[in-house]
């Protein structure tokens, strides 16, 4: 398996960027840790740590939302990767757009942009 | 100001991902504090606090490789940023490449892809 630099990370978690493979929009930032990492290898699902739920996190486990892996960059100081995905059900956040950067800096404060792809009551039933 | 959720990061650090504004391609990733933050708002130049100097860190500051931020995406849960820019110089890359993620993950380890642009011994006199 393709070593990380987990280790420096006080809590071996590292950032991996999921970006659209064909638009390159960047959809969502999540962590991984070794395990995380290595599911996504062994799986080709895009899978993180969630720091809140502290456990394994397959992407799309509830939503069905699940990010196809295309190729996976590692960045030059092997502590942060990008993964090239293919978003299932089209969006990436829980708030239901594409993706989680949908809001831009304005000069009044934050804009957002574009529409929601899902209602969340909907998907994840809360 | 525009108020980030640094209390979320034990030492006050979000990820800041640097995107190519016209191509999408990911150049890089670094860490910002309030201060960066504040100093990229104000400037519009790409801001980075460096974990291992410590310090403020104005990207391009020893390369002259400065970043002209064009626009800023803020995340669902304001805990990571996308920082859309003009890479001046044409490389992120202290190693020389337009992007630091310029390893993929093959059947055989990473593979470099494309060449590097610049020769870091040239452009910082190491």
């Amino acid at each position: 398996m393709i070593e990380l630099n987990f280790d420096k990370s006080e809590k071996a978690l590292l950032p991996a960027i999921a970006q659209d493979y064909k638009t390159g929009e960047v959809l969502m930032l999540a962590y991984i840790n070794r395990l995380a990492w290595q599911k996504t290898l062994e799986t080709g699902k895009a899978h993180y740590w969630s720091r809140s739920r502290d456990q394994l996190w397959l992407k799309g486990e509830s939503s069905g939302h699940v990010q196809q892996v295309h190729a996976i960059l590692v960045d030059c100081d092997k502590d942060s990767v990008v993964y090239k995905v293919e978003q299932l059900g089209g969006a990436a956040c829980h708030n239901g757009y594409r993706s989680c950067f949908y809001r831009v800096v304005g000069r009044e404060g934050l804009e957002v942009l574009g529409e929601p792809v899902f209602n969340p009551a909907e998907v994840y039933g809360k």
